[in-house]
């Protein structure tokens, strides 16, 4: 069994390349659900949906969220009415909320509705999508134009603002969900995958008792840094670990990591910080890590199963 | 100032007609709101829906509901969770019920949202949707079949059933919205247009001093029969009535209006229940009701308005 951590287009990328070579082994992916938002009443978890679009095949792989060949013509309806229209809600897509919306009105709680869209999209058996937490939790930057929800800075404002402070609303009452802490002690293998150590994997460490089930389990810990020559492939990572007073370098990135971690997996480009990663107690893995197309992210899946 | 009475299609029609030659004559329309129904979690008000889409432009004129040009990716995405699809919503039409569940959840009334709804669609100023009441009614049939919804036997069941009784759920205790009495009272015609009496025209009289405020008002009353030859142009209305023990003819829905009632529209192929009518002391107008294009529909609008 193994098991993931991750949030967004850079952990679907490489959970697709892994779940194509484990064959029927278990894999239980635990999902940040930091950046859901509830917009026009519907309950929205982009990261949760990104991951299970794209391992059933259904995402838009150019976009790298959203479902292949979807229309927008609610969101253009929507216009006349004055509400937002900022956030990219498909046609296609708004039935996955709307099915979400209505389940968590009759109480289901968020796992047990990540498990039924991802078999209503004809997700493997083997795979387990688990979001983070059942409670509700949010994260919130202050920025120097004022406090915004994430996905406000992220896709209404473009990553403009200048970050000061994040802050993860209601992740202090947060419970790991049903089965979290379970696949992390049981697991042969934990990978954090090459996501935004700030606001997708961070949130998922701050849940209480995660760090320690990281740290007492016999799991071989692998992540993946996000990070490339000091930058992410996609997303806000080096703004906001600038903004919070960090260096943006793969080595902070194993620093933030450090008190769980056996292994860290940094590209080529950043050969020159591996003494600095070793030198943390850690085992390094230098490979290309930009997954360009499925190939790619299968290779870089299989360099990590070797190691292990 | 003008007020009339709906519900469906056949007042949308006639509507579109009475308004393309009332000028800025105030008018308001009191439309039935016993076929709400809510879908996965969708506040759904078609009657409502149907007279703005027709009275705005924005229908599907050839389907006589829902938006012109509209798609269904929508509701093709929502088989794969196995929510009922058998109610048509369109991409851009699920605006509306999204903005309608929003703003309910938020605390607006029925009458507000309508009203939001209709200058959202451009509906101009000299006229008012008025939702019958605020409060949450549904028509239930009870048909050889069982009980269900309205609209499930409508749209689900394509009126198959047979119905043995019509209750309208939570209408005692239903008042009428702000606005309609007044818009009863104050006006110098009411004009029933030609719904179906039992599941459109029934429920708004069954409410709470409506009936009251029709007998009492000074305005002349007329009512369209909305049968032509013992048969609905559209609809249940038969079906229903003969269901009910009911006779189908136009005098049979005079007969239910008597009491408040001035004069009866009947269609030309219906002349031969003029004296009935007559003899119920109502006045009587035999004219052509079929509104085959909007041309008809404005001229059967000039007839009944050279009447008052």
């Amino acid at each position: 069994m193994i098991t993931a951590l991750g949030g967004g287009v850079g952990a679907a990328k490489f959970l697709e390349g892994l779940c194509s070579i484990i064959g029927n082994e278990p894999l239980n992916i635990i999902v940040n659900t930091g950046d859901d938002i509830k917009l026009g009443g519907l309950n929205i978890s982009p990261d949760v949906d990104t991951i299970i679009y794209r391992l059933t095949g259904a995402v838009d792989r150019k976009k790298g969220w959203g479902l292949e060949g979807d229309t927008f013509n609610f969101l253009n309806s929507l216009k006349k009415f004055g509400l937002d229209t900022w956030f990219n809600i498909g046609d296609q897509d708004i039935a996955t909320h709307i099915y979400r919306t209505h389940l968590r009105s009759k109480g289901f709680s968020p796992v047990e509705i990540t498990s039924k869209i991802a078999r209503a999209f004809g997700l493997s058996d083997n795979i387990s999508v688990l979001p983070m937490t059942d409670q509700d939790v949010e994260t919130w930057i202050q920025t120097n134009e004022g406090e915004m929800h994430f996905q406000e800075y992220l896709v209404k404002r473009q990553m403009k603002p200048e970050v000061c402070r994040v802050a993860i609303r209601g992740i202090d009452s947060a419970e790991p969900a049903h089965g979290v802490i379970d696949s992390i002690s049981g697991a042969r293998a934990v990978i954090i995958c090459p996501s935004n150590p700030i606001i997708s994997i961070g949130p998922i460490l701050q849940i209480k008792g995660i760090k320690e089930a990281l740290r007492a389990t016999q799991a071989q810990i692998v992540a993946i840094s996000p990070l490339v020559g000091g930058r992410p492939l996609k997303g806000p990572a080096d703004r906001l670990m600038r903004g919070l007073g960090l260096e943006v370098t793969s080595a902070q990135v194993a620093r933030l990591y450090a008190d769980f971690l056996d292994t860290m997996v940094i590209d080529i480009e950043d050969a020159h910080e591996n003494q600095e990663i070793i030198d943390l107690g850690l085992k390094t893995l230098v490979v290309d890590t930009i997954m360009s197309d499925k190939k790619k992210a299968s290779n870089l899946a299989s360099s990590i199963l070797e190691l292990l």
